[in-house]
């Protein structure tokens, strides 16, 4: 059974790209990064959709970015809230924090070597995203080139890596849509970056926006919890 | 006033880099990463070596790779000693540590970005090294590449990213040669993987064999302080 390294925030891309790799029949290794980010409790739903999925092992690597800031998430800046739809698919927002999915996948890499993976899985998203730039396909492909020229298992011919990125053409509708047949409970996920301390989203940052966008334009319940007590404020 | 970001471990290798980066005139920010690293104490030496070399600022950022191990540098697997000189060139030992230099290059790129820099300085080294595939030039390359689809900073043509390794090509006598014309003082340099709590080196590990080999083959005298009292034990 071929193992999978899939990195897990605890938002909705992650936990439907777990999902299709369960689907794939890989043995799933989940790794959640503890960046000091905002929207910290993520981490809690991300160990809880890791359980419901049944991976081998989930794994939280913890990493100061803090030190470094530069970001909305990271620092003291603000999240933005309540732009208007042209601006979140404009321009790159101060909720990017700096070479993070450079950063991330590379913790993937050196996981997947441990345990003897090739696979990592990430949910990037290029279509209904925030324009970070690390999100595009050109640098997961350049990620890829890297991983194969970075590791002893490139180099020893032990097997090459590949990352996957089966969301990167989808919609927010369409991932969700796929998600939801593959069972993943939404209700569980967590995308605000700016949530209460008990982890009811905020519902106007980009990725509330975002987010409540897919599940209208699918047709489907939205599940979130969001701050004000009822599941859809809007 | 050009910035750079050099990875600055607190060995032989990356004060040389600080003290070729300072020559080519630029404003020096130093990079240190703490990952739970056997040979902790280096960081401490990091930091004197760039108080002396005059940095803008020196930052630690903290990243657990102990939790993903793997390595003799970051799990209880035993540091080889004594090997012989064909075993150190040939191969990678169980001191190789999953992914780091990608790791640590993604951590520059975040900091970098966030300063505004857009030279990053590594003190990777192909010739006199323990066969690390993240040392050659073709990781660092396609580093670079990577580098410049994953940033904003890239994305939006604020500058380029270069990766400097200016002693990839090098010997470690020469590396030695150049750092002594430029007044690095090796003695705060720790080289050594498995070092007592005082920062003496063991004397037997690859790096302290190749860093020994070094000094004897630049015709200088090796400044380092062994476990055991005296400058030089063998």
């Amino acid at each position: 059974m071929k193992k999978a390294v899939v990195l897990l925030s605890g938002g909705l891309d992650s936990a439907t790209v777990l999902a299709l790799a369960r689907e794939q029949g890989y043995a799933l290794y989940s790794l959640s990064i503890d960046y000091g980010q905002r929207h910290r409790i993520e981490l809690l739903q991300a160990k809880k959709i890791a359980q419901q999925m049944g991976v081998v092992e989930h794994k939280i690597v913890s990493i100061d970015l803090r030190s470094i800031g530069g970001s909305a998430l990271t620092s003291s800046i603000a999240v933005p809230k309540d732009r208007p739809e042209e601006s979140i698919s404009t321009g790159i927002p101060v909720t990017y924090v700096p070479a993070r999915n450079t950063i991330f996948l590379s913790c993937c890499l050196g996981y997947a070597e441990v345990i003897g993976a090739f696979d990592l899985f990430i949910g990037a998203n290029a279509i209904d995203y925030s324009g970070y730039p690390d999100c595009r396909p050109e640098f997961l492909q350049a990620f890829e080139k890297l991983a194969n020229l970075a590791t002893k298992a490139s180099v020893e011919g032990a097997g090459k890596f590949t990352i996957h990125a089966p969301l990167v053409h989808l919609s927010k509708a369409e991932i969700i849509r796929r998600g939801t047949a593959l069972g993943v409970n939404y209700a569980e996920t967590i995308s605000c970056y700016d949530p209460d301390l008990n982890g009811l989203a905020c519902g106007h940052c980009d990725s509330c926006q975002l987010r409540r966008k897919g599940f209208t334009e699918a047709g489907l319940p939205d599940p979130t919890r969001y701050v004000g007590n009822s599941t859809d404020t809007h």
